[in-house]
């Protein structure tokens, strides 16, 4: 890359971080584009050049930071046991959840979603499914009863798991979500097997 | 009580509707009090007259329709069955986020508390320590094994029921709430008992 091209590649991503932060901080409606060009030293037409709306940077870190879980779906997939590698996953998306400041405003981002002005997916349904492939490859291998509603169950353990990281972000901005996630499975597993 | 007061209970109520059904489809950022004057042909002093902020009708509705949840709590202890009781407690809260636009309103205000210039409770704390009330006493009662981790597990029950909610949100528009609330039961007492 050319220098300008690695400084605009830098620009971009600053830009994001810090909207990150202030839709993470607050809402889509309620982040400012003037605030988000202020506190990095932008003009507003030097942060239209790089994103020319609000939509349009929100469009970005979904699909930057919303979308991009299928490889960590394949490490999952290398574990032994299915069951373990469900545990194993949710641990890494608990862990993002905590740490990341671009996965926390996408989060926030496709809660929001009905106020923004350009389309984002639809949250849980591709974890549902997910989860549900490891199910039946968990009732495959013995490790969890035969004959359970998978799909039913695939939809409460991914909506279990949103509530807990839920409750963890207000309680203490998910400080002990990994705690609360394996407590979670402790619980679950409990009615799997 | 006279006719004006009548006519002004009739108008505020009317108010508090409108005012809900804005909040639950734009968030409290998104909801105009421009919008809710001109559905209800109000002009907006006449709408200060009865609400002087938008922080003002979102507290209101807050105060009447989330928390007010003690007196169904003490029809929940009548049940014999603690367990029993704690089910039907989630399936009349389950019943009143499906079909109550003031509780969905107040839900999503609460959602969106920080950004809003009125205090607002914190949302999961009560509901864990009722739930973890009713756990000791079934604990008590021989329904559940001894020795659990209540606290932990109170804390899990709401976060799951709260998820399930969320999901069936997006889903369906909660249709399929209440049925998704009997099977997070089935799957939750297996680990229970």
């Amino acid at each position: 890359m050319s220098r300008r091209s690695d400084q605009r590649a830098a620009t971009r991503a600053a830009i994001l971080e810090v909207a990150a932060e202030e839709f993470e901080a607050n809402g889509y409606v309620g982040a400012s584009l003037s605030e988000i060009a202020e506190r990095l030293d932008l003009t507003k037409g030097a942060l239209y050049f790089h994103y020319p709306s609000k939509g349009e940077i929100a469009k970005t870190i979904v699909q930057k930071y919303f979308e991009p879980w299928p490889p960590v779906v394949e490490e999952a997939e290398k574990h032994e046991s299915p069951i373990k590698a469900l545990m194993w996953l949710s641990e890494q998306v608990a862990t993002s959840y905590r740490d990341d400041i671009h996965i926390r405003a996408a989060v926030r981002l496709v809660r929001d979603r009905a106020s923004i002005d350009v389309e984002l997916p639809a949250p849980f349904v591709d974890w549902i499914s997910t989860t549900r492939s490891f199910l039946e490859r968990a009732e495959a291998a013995g490790e969890i009863r035969a004959g359970l509603p998978l799909e039913r169950f695939a939809l409460l353990i991914v909506a279990s798991w949103f509530g807990v990281q839920q409750v963890s972000q207000d309680l203490d901005e998910r400080k002990s979500l990994l705690e609360f996630n394996s407590s979670l499975w402790e619980l679950l597993l409990d009615g799997l097997r």
